[in-house]
């Protein structure tokens, strides 16, 4: 998928090169140049030194057409890039009085006194065009020599990816009229398979094409299938991503949680909203993840009535009326409590629906019987009620994110009237 | 913090470049090397292309005395590394009878057949010395030009740590001599001051000595501060540490949460503990996030009771027993509310302390007099109630990260008898 420009990344942070912090922005960047069709050369990285900064974008620049820069635009002393840019090019820097509005101004709409360290921000390479950044401080520049251009982002992992989409990406296409051809993206959310068995069942799809890539992109516990297709029109870009996703709905049509971005706490609500039903929790093991799942979601409120995180077995019998003598009798980790709790919700939230969650975290507290990795959901509606137990693999974190994911699952395969997965009571 | 040969880190894969894999092997060997005393100066990748990795290997050896290479020593089509290094250096491929067998014998352990390819990992430019691969099937090899020794490793991650840490470190150390100093790090959990504020405060204390090195690395909403001493004995280099977080202590003492990489919920749980004392939450804006913290932490169900997530005014009222005519008279993002909230959590949880958090987290539900991101807070103890307002900026995301956090940190602030910030009633 290539004939166009090639590009170079260069990241810039003493954090990065002294390994402790894991550089995300490099495949940040790879990924968002190859949405409009232009193939990474290479990448490099050094600490704030202004030495290095400049022989490293010389590097750069001498192999690359197009240099993509982030980092060291922060107001500390330790960020260094515009004065090592600076130097490099021969030119000082200079105020830009625009900039350095825009950043008193959005010190003003937070409410907060700026830090005379932050004009800073607002000095740029004399020749270079401040790229504004509309989602924080640290405002970007762009520079051009021998035919090269370098642009400069801040390192902040949200405010580059949206620089780079509404400023940098499009200054890009126009300046060197890449991508005739049209370029069109979509991924699929999956869920419930592992990344293995994914690449098996799709081994025989998943191979490059001259027009089209899948990318496995994991983030646990979802997987992201992206599709880059490459058409010489919107529509026929459209049609291979339409074929593709064809295929893969095939195979796994009922792990594929959206096609649009939505994660799966967005889908959950958007089913429960157009059925007409309402939801509240009980959680225990998930300690309240979910319902901080839910809420991340702006108009949850509509659907959502609330949580009842019943960590102590006194709180699940006061507050959801699980019964002293199932808990005697079956355990807090049981297909009973699970039951007697989402029926508790249900009544506490005085909502349509009712799902619960109680199970073993670890590392303490598992039996040969109930392991750690033991995990009772329950979900009641107004028809009925139903409990399944699942053994989910893992350290505690892993546990009880898969927890909260297979429960909000467990909600959206019955609202989908899908197959239901785990161990019927 | 130098004087010792420096290091250049190269990876080498396509699937670094596509940017498809979060590449971790370059941190891993920066923080490996880092144990010895050697000095990260820069990082490249490039694809599995001979011409760019030999450029990029020309780059590194001429920036750096030690080289660590990863990736592209397997057995398929795309690993091109020993083919390129050897045409780099103007040398032959030669098979090493002895690495073969190796190759040869880890597959009769695992009982499985050797494919033809495999062989291939078995050719070493000639003059380079092999490094055996203990734990699978790709060796390594080493090479010198111009006194600057490269080494050339297998980029997958558990191979390569081990070793690096058996065959290349000590290498490493033999042939430069490195590391007779002791290494000490330490790091301070921060929270409550801007990176911009506190860039201010230690201006004077932040810059690199020759035997110390200060580090902002800000991880919302906390920033670490990581101090690195080198000393000639384990006593200097501690003494180091110790005088310069007395420094450190003395101008932000409040707001250091931790100095041994503690979390803002581990702080407070391990205080409460140490009180005596249990923890019952009313949130509504975080949703069930301040839950989720604290249930990360091992062990906490022995402090921890529960969490009321009152996202409808229904269940204020009903569960937490706030009075409906609170809620009318002053809404219920309040003074009045948050204070009744953290009594009726208190009740509810059968706690030693309630705590509460209601406000806007928009992007909806601001008014001129309670914009998005005002927050109340509410604390019952067993001896009175306080409540206190602020006012978060930002969107939804970190209005809900910050509320959560606050509220933590004015639990642990009243434990340790601080100053407790906010606007009271």
């Amino acid at each position: 998928m290539s004939n166009q420009p090639n590009a170079w990344i260069l990241t810039i942070g003493n954090e990065i090169i002294n390994g402790v912090i894991t550089d995300t922005n490099r495949e940040t960047i790879s990924r968002e140049l190859r949405s409009v069709g232009i193939t990474v050369k290479g990448m490099s990285s050094v600490g704030d030194d202004p030495a290095l900064i400049a022989d490293a974008l010389e590097m750069a620049m001498n192999r690359s057409r197009i240099v993509i820069v982030s980092g060291g635009l922060g107001p500390t002393e330790d960020d260094k890039t515009a004065a090592s840019v600076a130097s490099f090019l021969g030119v000082n820097l200079r105020l830009d009085q625009e900039q350095l509005e825009r950043i008193e101004a959005r010190f003003r709409q937070w409410g907060r006194p700026m830090a005379p360290t932050n004009a800073k921000q607002a000095l740029f390479p004399e020749g270079s065009i401040p790229i504004p950044n509309d989602h924080g401080t640290a405002p970007g520049f762009r520079i051009e020599r021998n035919g090269s251009v370098a642009m400069f982002f801040p390192g902040v992992p949200r405010e580059l990816v949206r620089m780079l989409r509404e400023r940098g990406l499009p200054a890009i296409v126009e300046r060197f009229g890449v991508s005739e051809q049209v370029f069109r993206t979509r991924t699929l959310h999956v869920y419930g398979l592992s990344e293995s068995k994914l690449g098996e069942i799709l081994a025989d799809v998943a191979h490059d094409e001259d027009d089209y890539h899948l990318a496995f992109l994991p983030r646990f516990p979802i997987i992201r299938l992206r599709m880059d297709a490459r058409g010489q029109t919107a529509e026929h870009a459209d049609r291979i991503i339409e074929n593709k996703q064809q295929v893969l709905t095939e195979r796994i049509s009922e792990n594929i949680i959206s096609d649009n971005g939505r994660s799966m706490e967005q889908v959950v609500l958007g089913l429960l909203e157009s059925k007409g039903l309402t939801l509240a929790l009980a959680e225990s093991i998930t300690g309240g993840m979910i319902g901080e799942m839910v809420t991340r979601v702006a108009g949850s409120s509509r659907v959502f009535m609330g949580s009842v995180v019943s960590y102590s077995n006194d709180m699940k019998s006061s507050i959801l009326g699980v019964s002293e003598s199932t808990i005697l009798a079956y355990g807090a980790v049981s297909h009973q409590c699970a039951r007697e709790m989402a029926e508790g919700a249900r009544v506490a939230g005085n909502a349509g629906v009712g799902l619960s969650v109680t199970g073993i975290a670890g590392p303490d507290g598992g039996t040969p019987d109930k392991p750690v990795g033991t995990v009772f959901l329950g979900l009641a509606t107004p028809d009925t009620t139903i409990t399944r137990k699942h053994l989910l693999p893992g350290l505690r974190d892993w546990v009880r994110t898969l927890a909260a994911m297979q429960a909000l699952d467990l909600l959206r395969r019955y609202l989908l009237e899908l197959r239901i997965h785990g161990e019927e009571e």
